[in-house]
């Protein structure tokens, strides 16, 4: 190999989740590289950040050898923290996952795995969020072989600053995949509402819960891509300005 | 006023705030106002949801009245359980705010003012979220004034679905400002880094800390507008597909 890539490996499942320690495996095969994960889960934190308390960076072990930094904050200071202030080097690459779980169209909104890969773009480095979409039965053989190639086609051909990759895997063996898509953000939502409840105290409490409400008729949907066994690969960015609007609203009278 | 419209007011400062009060103050000149907001700050949350505990929703007083729902959980948190379970109809409009500080540029991505206005836009409810662009020395005379102005404009014109408006308020009195613009995202970045310390322990820990890099150079940007005493308006939305590169994706090879 001529040059010796440095890859940051992020997550937003925990530095112990199999999804990482597989990305980890897949992107030795590629270059150098180091690990910054939450030190626990922080699914569904958003692009949040943490300043109103410190962070601590511990070293973690797996098996005895030296795996990566457990960070006690969220995926989004992660990378941050690794690439503003902690690697001596900035890497040539972010990548985050792989992920528990699909970040397919409105999900992207509330990922952890994607804030981390966010986070890297917005400091100008090329990054990728990878997830499998299923809660059960993880299997990342395929993951594992899928993030190489697409990180591999980054590291050649390199992204636009302000565009990120977001990947999604079917939770499929690999003879049923149909191929690597190129796909927009769907459109489904969460038709989601909150469970009324009382605890032992006789005090009433409120818990999330719902079902993704498939409404997709674009076939070039993420969504849509993953359902026939296609892995989608959505470039997303941090502009969001909605440009289509803008002469509509310049229109408006304020008063 | 032929409708009385409802208007859900959330924010990220939490719900004892003065930004708070002002936007629920303007509101109610507006329509009938409801408040679910955090409990306590929330600031720099991004767009996280509580999806692993379940969440308390207390009736709030302010001198002695009932001022709101006070929520244990995120901004978005509350703007979906007040619309999704809590209120008994669908409110008309959600207006997030009066935040303490800018959420203009890459604030966007990070803001929990902006998240509570992103989840009342995914669940199809005109949204707006308000910000004053300062940390200190707080005057919402004139930011009570344009909120009601343009909540006006978005309830007479409506805004299509998917898109939400994000506007910053300069700090400066009325007279000093020039006028209501309409803009884009701008590019600013922060230019952040993490300060590393020693605790009374002799332990490590880390601390964010930095500070706005202004590279806008576009007149069109909310950034140079709030510079120049306007109030930007800065349409937004959460489909984060980079149209302008899937064509040259699609000619990627992965292999």
């Amino acid at each position: 190999m001529a040059k010796k890539y440095k890859i940051l490996v992020s997550n937003d499942d925990g530095i112990y989740s199999e999804g990482i320690i597989a990305l980890r495996e897949a992107m030795s095969e590629l270059g150098e590289v180091y690990v910054y994960a939450p030190h626990k889960q922080q699914s569904a934190v958003g692009h949040a950040i943490t300043t109103h308390l410190p962070l601590r960076v511990n070293p973690y072990y797996m098996n005895g050898d030296f795996f990566g930094y457990a960070v006690t904050g969220t995926p989004a200071d992660c990378v941050k923290l690794a690439v503003t202030t902690h690697m001596k080097e900035k890497p040539d690459l972010i990548v985050s996952g792989i992920n528990h779980g699909s970040n397919a169209a409105i999900n992207v909104i509330y990922s952890g795995t994607v804030s981390a890969a966010t986070e890297g773009t917005i400091l100008g480095i090329p990054s990728i969020a990878f997830s499998l979409t299923t809660y059960v039965d993880f299997d990342f053989t395929y993951s594992k072989k899928v993030a190489k190639i697409i990180a591999s086609a980054v590291l050649k051909n390199g992204i636009p600053p302000g565009v990120l990759l977001n990947v999604n895997i079917p939770p499929v063996p690999e003879e049923q995949i149909k191929g690597i898509k190129v796909t927009k953000q769907g459109k489904s939502r969460w038709n989601d509402y909150f469970e009324k409840r009382v605890d032992p105290q006789n005090r009433e409490y409120y818990w999330l819960t719902g079902q993704m409400n498939n409404i997709e008729d674009d076939e070039d949907s993420d969504i849509k891509a993953i359902q026939q066994n296609y892995v989608s690969v959505t470039p997303i960015q941090f502009d969001l300005t909605a440009y289509e609007f803008l002469e509509t609203l310049k229109k408006w009278e304020f008063k």
